[in-house]
């Protein structure tokens, strides 16, 4: 026996005193207890939103019900009929056993009763499902996580009816259906359930969440704290994703002591953020409900709640999530998970601006977290969830990079900036790079991932093979390339042991938000740093983006710097001659899905070149050197499926050792095709200077059109308390910390 | 003295009799009356729409007061300071003027007078506007037909304030301003003035309204007759179009004549119309206030008001006018010229719908008209504008073709196909060409046209080159291209002297809307037919378009067929290989700017293409004979300037002689990614089939997933009479008429 099985079966018995203490005979007692429900039915039809989220319940169930009762023989991946159905079912039997508690008509217990019968019927015959593809195959879907989804799902149906069933009904149930799912989950899969990763989130979630229903605390325990097993540490995943390493530890407990930062943020970023808060959430709620010893709210400083206030800062103005590493596009705080992380987070946490989101999303779960955020809006709590500027550290320990978001005073404008880990097996290789937003559009666009997530004739709906060549690669992203190669030269297991790390956040003033960070092991040759600031100069109409990136090689280098432009290109003083044939830009790491469309240069200082996006205007102003060329790219080289849109890129390409690159992106103006007026539709900046550039100092001259100018001063010391004295031509200037803006109104 | 100018001086005679009978002296008496005046003071704070528009004007207004006065020596194009600053002069002004009337307050009176008497001041010693493009340069703006544009507004502004000035002030404005102004419009720039065409609508609008503010009769004469000469008949425009045919009519009042087809469809389709009806309608209102003998309204069975609604039909879900012809995409049912247009056809003709529309637009005009709609909707007149299939004929006497829309009885859909003329110098190389809207959303699109209307850096804001190497090619549309030449090899003369002809219209039946229309000229050797039908076929959630496109030869030609469809590929059963490098398709005709990304064939009797937009599941299926090709081509090829969008056209490439093309196009399912889920993602039509196709009887079956089909048969007998038989394998079908539709539910 090893040491950590003595832990764990001193755990045990333990935890079963303390199980047995809690009255384990009352149901429901999962997401909902009985005190819940005689709230909630005291208070039927006082309560707007809790009243209206029913109603669309009872439509929803009340034509399932109608059409029957259907367990097809799986059969296919997602967004086939047999996976869609299956995962129908477990969302209504869900919500129909909610219905019961709350209305106590028979009808809802007698479907979830059959519904369940009928899979205990079918569950111990069931093979494998037949797609053979994933690393853990799942009996009724393609893979264990859907399975897990399902019995996460299920355990709250099973909940709410098993008061009103029978023993015999019971046991059926547990002994037939139950108890061989979990253990398929677990036992039989070790190496999907014994990680650290989303996917064992759900399966500890799944088979803790039917363990309590049930009163098996050795499902419990395995749920919370892992198999005792530690024999497979070098496999990989579907996704390419590492296993679990010798001697981690495995559960619940480990998932969550391990899936944020103290900020937190989630290392595999807000996409799958949102897809992990469900078990999370409902799992603590339901440890909660059960008087659990060990709480997860509680756990490392209440880092759950904090994670739900963290993935509403990583959305845009429109509550669609930053789409960082691996994710779809489109996912927003409207998800289903959003809605159970709000409102559980709401009754754990009481904070009265997670009741705006509520009401964003217009519905609230039909439990006792749901009517609580539900009551609290009819109390008119709710107050308004201001999106700031924030610093989010990345890892458990919170020591592994990050991810910083600059945004102006009237949250019309998102600068995102990465300097994360690599984000699991769903991260990409995106060192120190950034997107940007207006008014919730994309400007500068993360590419996000190439999946159709549940389209069928899409790749089954699953990762499609551009995810690899193209969404993951460096150049896909608004970062820096050398010698065309991606970060860590695309390794997964390279760049798994490294992160960027902050040098300075500092978003104190209003005229100047800054961010710095670098990166020294994507290129071990060629450190790079970058810091970005968000600048309002004097009589602008919006702040600018001031990009600062500087990298040191000894040795001559290819850089390429893309800006992943959206919108139609309007004027440029670089002169882009046309190519013609179309062919790739390379032959790997992203580039051999790029056309280059036109290549420029330019003699003037700088080269610009402005956009059309949505009815606004956007120009970049970016220092050039002699021999610099402005590539005009557009996607969907080497994409036979069609797999790739069709977005455009304009990238700095420039051969040299050490070397820095200075933009500005200056949102400007608008177009409107009623009016048909172009208001300010000409960049303001006249030039962009590079005044000095020494191994401690960088000063960045910014001259605009109205006559006046401003002066953006960084040092290379990033000490707060540290003071400066810099002599440029005539000027002198002082200032303490790690940079200084200075606006001269009247030059 | 020529027979015309006989007739012109009689009706000079007899005019002016009348004017003198009419009251001259009190203004105003334009677009507002002094009765008009009264109205509003009385009702002032009781007419929500009305007081909200009030509120936005005095807000504007009183801004460009502060702001000062500003009449800059003329030098830009359109989208540059001083040609914008002109223009919001003179939008300012009229609005000042109505506060004027409305508020009584004499700050509005003197802005009015200060800003003209500035104009005053400095016009005569203006010369020809600098930039010299126009075939007929204006003083104030490039053009005449800018200057035209601020005649019509001034002429408002000054009838305004017109009693508030001493005579002085009037005879100076008159003699140093409105006189030469006008003439200047008119007599110096025949070419302009006298046309058929909307610069000459403007030109005599402007020189028609300052000519009834001053009384002066000559002027007004000028307008509503045209000039009386004619010596220019060979010249064009900037934009190709022909200045006037010898012997043709001129003024006013032969512009509406020939504008209009007696549907009130504009040739030069929806954006012109638009453009056109601000000048046709405040002209119109203004004769009537003036109480002038031969009315606007009521000419030729009031197409003016026939016109408005014509064009509220001609616009698609979200208001946006359908872009036919040369038309920026976006403009739509909201712009000022429409808030006109509603308001003065609502005073004029009483439609409750018309109120709908000022409902969406949120603002009237500050005149008699604007009041009558507010008024109204403030009493709960507005009724709902229901938009309906519909077929418009083309051409003054309306035997020059036109325009068919289908909808569906949700209307949700919308097919637009064109059989007009030429639609002048704007007119497009379309014939038989259709475009299609699901909720407003394009899925195939009708490029528009290559010109960014306002924004400076693109060619002043001027039509580009590509407008007419590509936008107005047939290739750019969803028609047939016969051996890579354009309808008519794109020759404007020749397109001119011809049009397309409507077979039969029939939206008569729920389950089968049909038009059909066919084109002799545009390939004189290769006559063209095409059917279009709106089907519900039996289980399908939407209706799906038919379309038959036959063409006749003797010779073998290559055919192409595009399909410019918008939106994310999503399968295919043609395996298309993708073509590497990018080449232009061809290189004349618009083919020099497609890119050919992938060609496909397959030896299914059927080839199917689904794609994704905003949502939404499309799929193509279409009928293949052996040597099909399917291309997937992209434009942007040949487009230094980057003036074009990189927008996605799928074509059927055939070489044959007589052939026919029959393809269905099905919008199925949805997908939604934040539930992400796939609805209904696979088309549910398993072939098409061509029953039968002889000279007399076309016959297409259409058999669906579900086991059910349907069968379309078309007679090449239009007669709605007509009684058919036709005999297939063993089924005898009878009908009458030029088509019959037979859904098979029990197969």
């Amino acid at each position: 026996m090893k040491w950590f099985s003595v832990i764990q079966l001193l755990i045990l018995l333990l935890a079963n005193a303390l199980l047995a203490s809690a009255d384990t005979s009352n149901h429901p007692k999962l997401v909902m207890t009985q005190s819940d429900v005689e709230k909630i039915r005291q208070q039927l039809g006082n309560v707007p939103l809790f009243d209206a989220s029913l109603a669309a319940a009872m439509a929803e169930v009340d034509a399932e019900i109608a059409l029957g009762i259907s367990t097809p023989t799986p059969l296919d991946y997602s967004g086939g009929f047999t996976h869609e159905r299956h995962k129908k079912n477990y969302a209504v039997a869900q919500k129909a056993g909610a219905l019961y508690l709350i209305l106590g008509e028979k009808k809802y217990a007698n479907y979830v009763r059959d519904m369940l019968l009928q899979y205990a019927s079918i569950y111990n015959d069931l093979p494998l499902h037949p797609k053979s593809r994933s690393y853990a195959r799942g009996k009724i879907f393609w893979q264990c996580l859907n399975d897990a989804n399902w019995l996460v799902y299920m355990s709250q149906a099973y909940d709410a009816i098993y008061s009103s069933l029978s023993s015999t009904e019971r046991k059926i149930l547990e002994t037939k259906l139950f108890r061989p799912f979990a253990d398929h989950i677990s036992i039989a899969n070790p190496q999907f359930f014994n990680r650290i990763h989303n996917h064992s989130t759900w399966g500890t979630a799944a088979v803790g969440m039917i363990g309590l229903v049930m009163g098996d605390n050795e499902l419990v325990q395995r749920a919370l704290y892992g198999l005792n097993i530690d024999n497979f540490s070098d496999a990989t995943d579907d996704d390419g994703g590492f296993i679990r390493k010798q001697g981690q530890k495995a559960g619940f407990f480990a998932n969550l002591d391990s899936a944020f930062s103290p900020d937190g943020y989630y290392t595999e970023g807000p996409y799958y953020q949102r897809y992990a808060m469900y078990p999370f959430l409902v799992f603590a709620q339901s440890l909660s409900n059960a008087g659990y010893a060990e709480q997860a709210f509680e756990r490392n400083q209440g880092v759950l709640l904090k994670a739900v206030e963290t993935l509403i800062q990583l959305s845009d103005n429109n509550g669609d999530f930053f789409p960082l590493n691996d994710a779809q596009k489109g996912m927003s705080l409207l998800a289903n998970e959003i809605v159970t992380a709000i409102d559980v987070a709401y009754q754990a946490g009481q904070d009265p601006r997670l009741l705006s989101i509520a009401q964003l999303q217009q519905r609230v779960l039909l439990d006792g977290a749901g009517f609580a955020a539900a009551a609290a809006i009819a109390e008119k709590k709710s107050q308004p969830f201001k999106k700031s500027s924030v610093a989010l550290t990345d890892g458990a320990n919170g020591t592994d990079g990050g991810l910083a978001i600059l945004r102006d005073s009237n949250e019309s404008l998102a600068l995102v900036f990465k300097y994360t880990a690599q984000g699991l097996s769903h991260g990409h290789y995106d060192k120190l790079a950034f997107s940007f937003y207006e008014q919730g559009n994309e400007i500068l666009q993360d590419y996000g991932m190439a999946r159709f997530v549940n389209i069928g004739q899409k790749g089954g709906g699953n990762y499609l093979a551009e995810n690899s060549t193209w969404a993951k690669q460096s150049i896909a992203h608004n970062t820096l390339v050398i010698n065309e190669a991606s970060h860590f030269e695309g390794n997964y297991e390279n760049g798994s042991q490294h992160h960027s790390e902050l040098i300075f956040f500092d978003t104190e003033s209003a005229t100047a938000q800054v961010v710095s960070a670098q990166d020294l092991n994507a290129y071990p040759k060629s450190p790079m740093k970058r810091s970005m600031a968000l600048l309002q100069l004097p009589g602008l109409e919006a702040p600018v983006v001031l990009d600062i990136l500087e990298v040191r090689s000894s040795a001559e280098n290819q850089y390429d710097l893309p800006f992943h432009y959206l919108g139609q290109p309007i004027d440029t003083n670089f002169n882009p001659l046309p190519v013609s044939p179309l062919e790739s830009l390379g032959g790997d790491h992203g580039y051999q899905h790029l056309y280059l469309e036109a290549r420029g240069s330019t003699d003037a200082s700088n080269a610009k070149f402005t956009w059309l996006h949505k009815e606004r205007f956007f120009t970049l102003t970016t220092v050039t050197q002699s021999g610099d060329e402005l590539l005009m790219t557009r996607l969907g080289a080497n994409d036979p499926q069609f797999n790739l849109r069709r977005d455009p890129s304009l990238i700095i390409r420039r051969k040299a050792s050490d070397s820095l690159f200075v933009s500005v992106l200056e949102p400007h103006g608008s177009y409107n095709p009623v009016t048909e007026l172009a208001a300010n539709a000409v960049s303001n900046i006249v030039e962009v200077q590079v005044l000095t550039h020494t191994s401690k100092y960088l000063a960045i001259k910014l001259v605009m059109q109205n006559g006046q100018h401003a002066v953006f001063y960084l040092s290379q010391n990033s000490d707060f308390s540290a003071n400066h004295q810099l002599q440029i031509g005539k000027e002198k200037v002082e200032w303490s910390g790690p940079f200084h803006f200075r606006e001269v109104t009247h030059p």
